[in-house]
């Protein structure tokens, strides 16, 4: 049976020569890099887990290995920095085999290479579970002031990068993080808080008007209902209740004055405003308001 | 059922206040650090999984949490530079409960605190599957250019910081990484290659050998047996061969000048020295010589 240090060794004859900020490449105890001087550090972690995140018996080891690396590139989008860096652990089931393993790390390559994000380190294992796989991403700032989930104001409008819902008929296996977006959008016209849907958009705004200590108020009629929700199995919740709760839709949510939507230097929906007195609310046509609940993506633990 | 998000909120409550360089605290997107001038940046990761590197049906979470950070902070002494901050994704076994979870928070939490090490973000997830943990982290060179395992030349001895073997009689959940021996060794008589034994002497030597494109010569007269050793079940295998091969020491192997052996400012055991002619030898009382195979830890894929 091929081993951990074959593996190894076939994973350092992939490495593109790194790039001038990586001094001691991945092989060591750690990797040594030169953080360049003036620049922020961002960093964080996500994981995909076999049945929670993507299905093994259905998914592809490289589909697998992209979407691990995208949620955490998604996440940079989401503070409007550049990925630079990533590192990551896989737990792969006993048996799985080089092959499996070498395509799933294909994907994580595949993924990060879009943005010029390497693969700097990381731990293969196997054991008698399912796989799981985490992914440490490290951002920096290259000019731009991080954007937090904390800075949306009363009377700010709230706007999303693209249709919502249905992300499970297949796209959230497939997404493009919204990375250059996110940075010309900081660059030209600084949002006030910015967040990846990824829970959803109920949890994730309600994440941002936590962090900002205010409330919103979303237009039903202008949530954009992505075509995948018509694919999915037909179920009792309508095309917007897809569109506010499935999550995995990787678009951004980020909050603007309202002066500045009519010049957003990317494509945009306005679908609602930031107000002061707590709590999401639900504007239908007509005007019957009812409450927001935040049904999307919570694990329970 | 408490749900992620209660989770969340407690582990914001537990966060001391955020050192200087975090400039955003967990429980953004990402974290945002700014990293200090001139300080080399060191990432890697390491996993623990349930059945490999512990037994949950044995071990308290709290061990199991620290384990996990220690096995990085260990990779952080390999090369001798301070644990800064570190990242941790957890996938809990569905139903495993918010206690449990907290438990481990606060072991992986203990560990750091000890090196001033925090957790500046993560993901903690549930699934139908086993517990596994995933720490990334981050080290600061802080004056001390990081030892790797490319440096060993012919004619250095080879230095152990501690008696090897037995580990899995328990002391491999509750070990202390060699940080601060690994920040004197380096201050004070700068060693040619570093790495922590988590894979066994045999192997983590060769690893040594195969970086630094030397070979090796250890005599086994001199290695270090741990008590440990006489606790494990009786097995074919000597006491040298478990010291040899057992892995989980945490103990840090490096290698010197000979005239500098006799100035450590710690306490070492010198077992052997590095060659120029390939592979690893190992020499009985007497002078007889036979190959040392690296039986260590090695995953099967």
């Amino acid at each position: 049976m091929a081993g951990e240090s074959d593996f190894i060794e076939w994973l350092r004859r992939q490495q593109a020569p790194a790039p001038d900020f990586v001094l001691v490449p991945p092989g060591d105890d750690l990797a040594v890099l030169k953080w360049p001087a003036g620049e922020l550090l961002l960093v964080g972690a996500d994981q995909v887990l076999d049945g929670v995140h993507f299905d093994s018996t259905v998914h592809t080891p490289r589909q697998i290995g992209r979407k691990a690396m995208n949620r955490n590139l998604s996440d940079c989008a989401a503070m409007a920095c550049l990925p630079a860096a990533a590192v990551a652990t896989v737990a792969a089931p006993r048996g799985a085999g080089v092959e499996y393993l070498k395509e799933l790390y294909l994907g994580l390559r595949e993924a990060g290479d879009v943005f010029g994000c390497i693969v700097v380190g990381g731990d293969t294992g196997s054991w008698d579970g399912k796989l799981a796989i985490s992914v440490t991403i490290l951002g920096r700032s290259a000019g731009v002031e991080p954007i937090t989930r904390a800075g949306a104001a009363p009377g700010d409008l709230i706007c999303v990068t693209g249709p919502l819902g249905g992300s499970l008929a297949g796209r959230h296996m497939d997404f493009r993080p919204r990375v250059p977006e996110a940075i010309e959008l900081a660059k030209r016209c600084r949002p006030t808080a910015m967040i990846d849907l990824s829970d959803g958009l109920s949890r994730d705004l309600g994440h941002v008007c936590r962090e900002s200590k205010v409330g919103a108020v979303v237009r039903a009629a202008d949530v954009p209902i992505h075509p995948d929700v018509a694919r999915l199995p037909r179920d009792a919740r309508s095309p917007l209740e897809h569109a506010l709760h499935d999550g995995e839709d990787y678009e951004l949510l980020f909050t603007v004055p309202a002066a500045a939507v009519k010049d957003l230097p990317i494509p945009a929906h306005v679908i609602g405003a930031i107000q002061s007195e707590p709590g999401l609310g639900l504007e239908h046509p007509g005007g019957r308001r009812e409450a927001l609940e935040a049904k999307g993506w919570e694990h329970g633990l």
